[in-house]
């Protein structure tokens, strides 16, 4: 999984270009700011990993990989603006409109999102011709509904809409489900789509993203409460403080460290019928996820 | 042309679901608010006229036709924004966010964007399967580079940073070329592309495109100082207000005019070569985005 990350660190640092003489290149130093400012990479290692399930080599899904950062990026990039969630501190640094201005840190989110879509299409046949173009349009589709109005958008709209009111299950699972699942689930569909799986195994590879996804956001609820800001590299308590419902609210932290633990199970068992050692980076980070510390 | 902007229309409708019991709602209606004002339809009728220009059918072209005018949309949402060019009417109505608020347009813009790519994916193979795949792929990276930090989004950067500051023909140029002529151009080398056009045949229609682009910025600038706000359906004068450069501050309101009239000219003498019959409608919009009086 460490070596993975080199990779991707190494192939985003590549996806987007310096452009130093170019009159917009404020635009492009905003965009490299956020997308090179660490951050775990799981988006872009689940898709490989999703892809080396079915055999498929790692340069076919490395630009869809990269995709899936650029669009995670965009989306923390647009959620930190003051009038949506309001946060000065992301990864450790100021977040980008604080350094970029509000104006430059929307744009240099549009930017990622329909670069994004321009690097799947563009770079996928350059690198690996051998895959059919016509699996490659069902990774822009994918990728496309995970991250629009029927995924990441539509969660942080109902996320909004909910601050400050009294919030059940049902709504705290599709502001997870949307916010934070769909583009997990694309990173795993798309990897499995460009490795060659067949349409039984992609929908298998779903379901354990949307598992590891809905635990990834039950654990972000956890460290919430338990971790320092240090730890975790932005505001913690940040929940509590805004009196938001969270897993930990709803059922106690205990019931919540419960609830992680079989999703994660969930998920892995999705994954029994593979060749085990084809399916270990992905079982290792079913477990990385539902116990992390950050 | 008349037709053709009542198929759009309807395609437009039929393009974004209402989804009433959705949680999300509010942003499909925030997107169908502003994709559903009105407006001259000038980009998806480009993509239809370029595509029937090489015979291709309308149905292969509609997809993408909708999707030019969803990306057009979602760059005016974002430009109008208070931390850009705060503006409050277009085309006659509120803009999107003095209805739905910042945070939602910012939002509906995303998802805007997202689908328009998402909607060329997918539907275009539906409703015209005999367009190769690696066509629409191609379409794909045409359509993104034209609205990312290379197209709409540089064009964007560069005007906000270059208000209140002297500027010249070059920067003025560069600005006219991203912000407008460079959607313009996908639209017509996306038309082409899923007409089957010869790569040499992309080239005229990407030279036809970027003329009238240009002169359509031209005219913009000329009508900002000719035209009233009632006919404009925005505010008028605004560019004068600012002290904006613009073409009629650089060369004189006749001078300009000269100016557009030059680039149609220039435009229309890409299309000698082919059937006068099959390139009417592009000589026609040519002429009327030259000579068009809002």
């Amino acid at each position: 999984m460490k070596d993975k990350a080199v990779d991707v660190e190494r192939a985003l640092d590549a996806s987007v270009p310096r452009s130093l003489d170019d009159p917009a290149a404020l635009v492009f130093d905003s965009m490299r700011y956020s997308l090179l400012a660490g951050g775990k990479r799981v988006r872009p290692i689940l898709t490989l990993a999703s892809c080396e399930l079915f055999g498929g080599p790692p340069e076919a899904a490395m630009p869809t990989a990269c995709a899936m950062e650029m669009l995670h990026t965009m989306s923390l990039i647009h959620d930190d603006l003051p009038c949506m969630d309001d946060d000065d501190l992301r990864r450790g640094s100021p977040t980008n409109h604080k350094v970029y201005g509000d104006d430059i840190a929307i744009l240099a989110g549009d930017a990622l999102l329909t670069y994004a879509f321009e690097y799947i299409a563009r770079e996928t046949p350059r690198v690996a011709p051998q895959v059919p173009a016509d699996r490659i349009l069902r990774v822009v589709v994918e990728t496309a509904r995970s991250v629009g109005a029927d995924g990441l958008v539509g969660g942080q709209v109902v996320d909004i809409k909910s601050e400050g009111q009294p919030v059940g299950i049902e709504t705290l699972e599709y502001i997870h489900e949307h916010k934070t699942a769909a583009l997990l689930e694309s990173a795993c569909v798309c990897g499995a789509l460009l490795g060659g799986a067949s349409d039984a195994d992609v929908e298998k590879l779903r379901k354990y993203a949307l598992n590891i996804g809905l635990a990834f956001q039950v654990v972000d609820d956890i460290l919430d409460v338990t971790a320092t800001s240090e730890e975790l590299g932005k505001t913690a308590a940040k929940d509590l403080q805004s009196d938001k419902t969270t897993y930990p609210k709803l059922f106690g932290l205990e019931r919540s460290q419960e609830i992680a633990a079989e999703l994660i199970c969930e998920a892995k068992l999705q994954l029994a019928g593979f060749d085990p050692s084809r399916a270990a980076p992905l079982l290792g980070l079913a477990d990385y996820i539902g116990y992390r510390k950050n």
